[in-house]
């Protein structure tokens, strides 16, 4: 079937509407009409080629969230109807120690929501800026939220489940100081989550103009990180620290302020390499440098869950399908809160 | 008292024979005739004035073992004659969340065995390149090796338990694949801790002469890692790599050698900063870089323990203290196998 979606020739050329095709429904498959796709940094950084081997057109999007329009007759866990959600995953071997721990996003065989390899017509996966998509059934997360938050859910998809996952794995909770550097897509995610697993919340911030809305989102104290004194009051003395930002910077700062076995927990890859850590930061204190890639599919239907029990979701600007351009010139400014979400209705 | 002693007027100086002051025991005390001390590379930085802060004459040395000549009047966990070991750490603050886990190493006023504040004359502490050592109870430990092993358990102290420390947090043990980097003083320890912890050991090399040794040492692979080749038939196959190489390397090179959830824990810390890694081979796999240094009085009695148990000490070269200053040059040149212990009696 060929549905109305919006991406790039070219990486050099603006988004621009597209008419690209998807499958029939397979006997595993949920077809779903796409209601809200967030924008992720990501989505950027691929339609425009500046991460290698994008192929064009290139249609983003893996914040993806709407309702079951068809089912394959094996489909057993989603019904026509439902309110549901992709992430940055469609496929993946499903037969690893990955897969098999429901850590899908550690696959060799991980084939992203756009981008990735599928023997689909065009021969890559095309994403959520888009009227419609057809996803395996493993893939699709059920959405427990009220149907008037749905568009402000879409960015829990990829922004959410980027910072749930690796908080839970290094154990934020109750009596644990937790970190969050940067305040932006992930960052405002991060401090949510963290503060409702209870956790003790500290916002990282270059910019002091974002104090008073990092403490709106949850946060019990924010530190302006170009201030060595407010710095320095933390010294070893977080268990975690999740940091949001990409662009090349001094990992030291962060690493003296951890506490013996606290994690650096990185979930942004920066373009250039961060100066080199100082290793005795790392002995002296048992500390760890550590990564962290999106999360798996039960984590991600976890995630869903705790949040709609919570009442999270993301703060987002609302957009039409022809303002993504635009909405990606404010992006890489860090001109937006915290989200952009493209009304998929405006494909039409 | 005064007693006879190796070691240094200043940095640009040889070790020579000195006299220093040991205090009366204390209460807590236990006073020790040194038997043998093993020469870590860190005494060589310390006393060559190669590390910031070394104040002469310096006195290295903290792997020491010897028998017990008198305890203080309150000490209840040694006893004259006993055999006891005394490591890298002479004392600490005792009250810390770090001493009470029984992390004394990681406590802020962890006293070094040498070039440590004391209320002692001279002001700093001695190591043992001395005929005889004064210590708190609290840092002493029991010796259950035979006799006739003892001047091989000396290396224990430092090499044992800072390979054993880290072994033990990352859990090697049966079923994991644990790699060694660097076949030293501290490599071949590791090696050997971890064969008898029954995990699967491979000894990463940079020299083919060593492979013969590694798998007599008790790995169950050698790799050389010059042997791009070799490296890759290891790719994301390990839980564990033990990084003892203290010279700037490529830590991307071992990092893709990790399975998810791996860890490349460094041990040694460069003078100058490794190349710094490439955050996508954290994120990819959820991979750490982690530090670790020595390990705690607790745990260093459990090393002591399992290596009486499974028969394991260091291999060593035995030297008088005349012989110091040379083997300080055979051993930056790696020519040692694996350490140089002094036979403290050379001291009289």
């Amino acid at each position: 079937m060929q549905v109305n979606a919006y991406g790039a020739h070219a990486g050099d050329k603006p988004l621009e509407p597209l008419r690209i095709t998807r499958r029939a429904p397979g006997p595993h498959d949920v077809q779903i009409d796409i209601a809200f796709c967030g924008i992720c940094h990501s989505d950027l950084h691929q339609v425009r080629g500046e991460w290698q081997g994008t192929q064009f057109p290139c249609v983003p999007g893996h914040e993806i969230v709407g309702r079951v329009t068809a089912v394959g007759a094996h489909v057993s866990s989603h019904a026509v109807g439902d309110l549901v959600g992709v992430g940055c995953i469609v496929d993946s071997c499903q037969h690893c120690a990955e897969c098999d721990d429901g850590l899908e996003n550690y696959c060799d065989g991980m084939v992203g929501t756009y981008n990735g390899p599928t023997a689909d017509a065009p021969g890559w996966t095309q994403g959520g800026y888009s009227e419609q998509i057809v996803v395996h059934e493993r893939y699709v997360l059920r959405i427990r939220h009220p149907e008037g938050d749905l568009a402000a859910v879409a960015p829990l998809l990829c922004a959410g489940i980027t910072t749930y996952s690796p908080l839970r794995h290094w154990h934020a909770g109750p009596g644990k100081k937790v970190g969050i550097v940067g305040i932006g897509g992930l960052g405002h995610m991060g401090i949510k989550l963290a503060h409702a697993m209870g956790a003790h919340v500290v916002a990282f911030t270059t910019s002091e103009s974002k104090r008073a809305d990092a403490l709106a989102l949850g946060a019990d104290e924010v530190v302006v990180s170009r201030n060595a004194g407010e710095m320095a009051a933390h010294a070893q003395s977080f268990d975690l620290i999740l940091n949001t930002v990409a662009a090349p910077h001094d990992l030291d700062a962060f690493l003296v302020l951890l506490k013996r076995d606290g994690a650096l927990t990185l979930v942004g890859a920066p373009a250039s390499p961060h100066p080199s850590p100082n290793v005795f930061n790392l002995i002296m204190r048992r500390r760890t440098v550590a990564g962290s890639m999106i999360g798996g599919i039960p984590e991600t239907q976890e995630m869903l869950d705790f949040c709609a029990e919570h009442g999270i979701v993301s703060d987002i600007e609302l957009i039409r399908a022809d303002e993504i351009n635009a909405a990606y010139e404010r992006m890489l400014k860090g001109d937006v809160k915290y989200r952009f979400v493209i009304d998929n209705a405006t494909l039409k």
